[in-house]
């Protein structure tokens, strides 16, 4: 069953976000002090590297989402993976040992759709071609607006100029972007993700992006939702700086940051995101936090 | 000969600029109440329109430009042209009837060419084939800059990946503009240019473009400082409201619109950039100025 972000506001907007660099005096060691009634977890790169197949399981990471379960801690995954279903994402997940559902999953495609449908939009999309199917129902004869993800290798010229081309055919042109990362680790190797290739349409056609997935607050608070916690009694854990981390301190949450999937070394000084924990993996995040739970 | 633009900084940068909305008291006919001592031309769009082969001469535009020349106002042709080597751009405008020569044409390559030279740098490229060659004396082994221009084709999703992949290697990545403009007519239809791409980069990398090119005041300033005049004495007629007009405006000049090339109708009422005049043509750009300049 699809759970969809009905928290999701019609106009969400998440505009290039001004941080405030956190003072010296938020340590490293403070975040354990407030309860923690429930974690956040990005999945590629904190509880798989990506790689050929289905890439590789992170040691510890199973036995760490099992530990916070077992400890009444609830866990949502947080995702803006677009280039699988969200079906393909949890088979992924079962494979490598994750007792997790579709449930567990908070994913942009379905929040998109639900925004869709609501405001009686019809997509041209510039999405990856496996996740095409999903937009069935709100696809129309003539676009009112464009939906870019995470289109990997269909990120081409002809494709990037068709969506811009649509763009400038609209009175008020409207582009959804399904999450905003800068890059992410594919086989091994950086690659530009969705917001560099969204930054290039909005810097074209003169228009800011309405963002459905991290680090839009909506999104995250969708998942705070589910699980019936305020932004500060949560962690969220990932191993991107800017979406996961700061996306989520922004939200006041608090974020830990892995030196797993795409983590760079540059970023344990980052100039505008500090966060609250860096961890070698979720295995160390977690066990931080099941040792302040249980004192 | 080329003519490198000695007065471009080495640091130069053009940050998109807040363009403060031209007061209602600067109205379309004062444009033409201070002296005129020269013009700045954009060539396509301007002279000439895109498309099959070498394109089509704009109706009256070679008789405007002799018409200048013929009452003593110097013109140069400022471009952000790099699809082409500056040889082929004069030799298609030759073939149209227009008598210029390369001394009277800036473009971004040679530019910063100078620039790489000076500041002893090696670029890694993401610009059109057809000018690789041009940057022959500059490449070694080891990139420790990205140059980006009007890639069009080149523009594939793995040749971005490389590029981004290239910034991310260097401890202060340094990556330049050829130009920023957001789109350009080609063969009749609208396509993404360069800073479209540049932003992609720019947003991945976190990094800033030196732009080399239009609308960098550095650019403008080469052209005017070889004829002799000051800003105010000058008008630039372009076809691209941002970085034609626009900039020129930055920079002290006038900037003129015309409805050929690119021009959309809705920039008659464009959000930041007013034009000191839209003009249907170069033709009757000139001949404004030349009764202007007669009295």
């Amino acid at each position: 069953m699809f759970r969809l972000c009905k928290a999701l506001a019609p106009k969400q907007q998440w505009v290039a976000c001004i941080y405030t660099k956190r003072s010296s005096s938020t340590t490293m060691s403070s975040w354990l002090e407030k309860p923690i009634k429930g974690v956040l977890l990005d999945i590629t790169g904190v509880l798989y590297e990506s790689g050929e197949g289905i890439g590789t399981v992170i040691p510890g990471s199973v036995e760490a989402v099992e530990k916070l379960k077992a400890n009444g801690i609830p866990v949502r995954l947080v995702t803006n993976e677009t280039c699988a279903t969200r079906t393909a994402v949890i088979n992924k997940l079962q494979v490598h040992g994750y007792k997790v559902s579709e449930a567990d999953i908070f994913s942009p495609v379905p929040a998109v759709v639900a925004i869709l449908k609501a405001r009686g939009l019809s997509p041209h999309l510039l999405v990856h071609p496996s996740i095409e199917d999903e937009f069935k129902d709100v696809i129309k004869d003539s676009p009112s607006c464009v939906v870019i993800g995470d289109a990997d290798e269909a990120f081409t010229f002809e494709n990037m100029n068709v969506a811009f081309r649509t763009l400038m055919t609209m009175n008020k042109p409207t582009l959804f972007s399904l999450g905003f990362g800068k890059y992410y680790k594919h086989k091994g190797i950086l690659q530009l993700d969705v917001g560099a290739f969204a930054s290039a349409l909005e810097f074209a056609c003169d228009v800011k992006s309405e963002i459905v997935g991290k680090p839009s607050p909506q999104f995250f608070g969708a998942a705070l939702s589910d699980i019936g916690i305020k932004a500060e009694e949560a962690v969220m854990v990932g191993d991107d700086i800017v979406s996961d981390v700061g996306g989520a301190q922004k939200c006041g949450m608090r974020g830990v940051l892995v030196r797993t999937g795409k983590f760079i070394s540059s970023w344990e000084s980052h100039s505008y995101v500090t966060p609250d924990f860096i961890a070698d993996s979720l295995a160390e995040a977690v066990d931080r936090i099941i040792e302040a739970h249980k004192k």
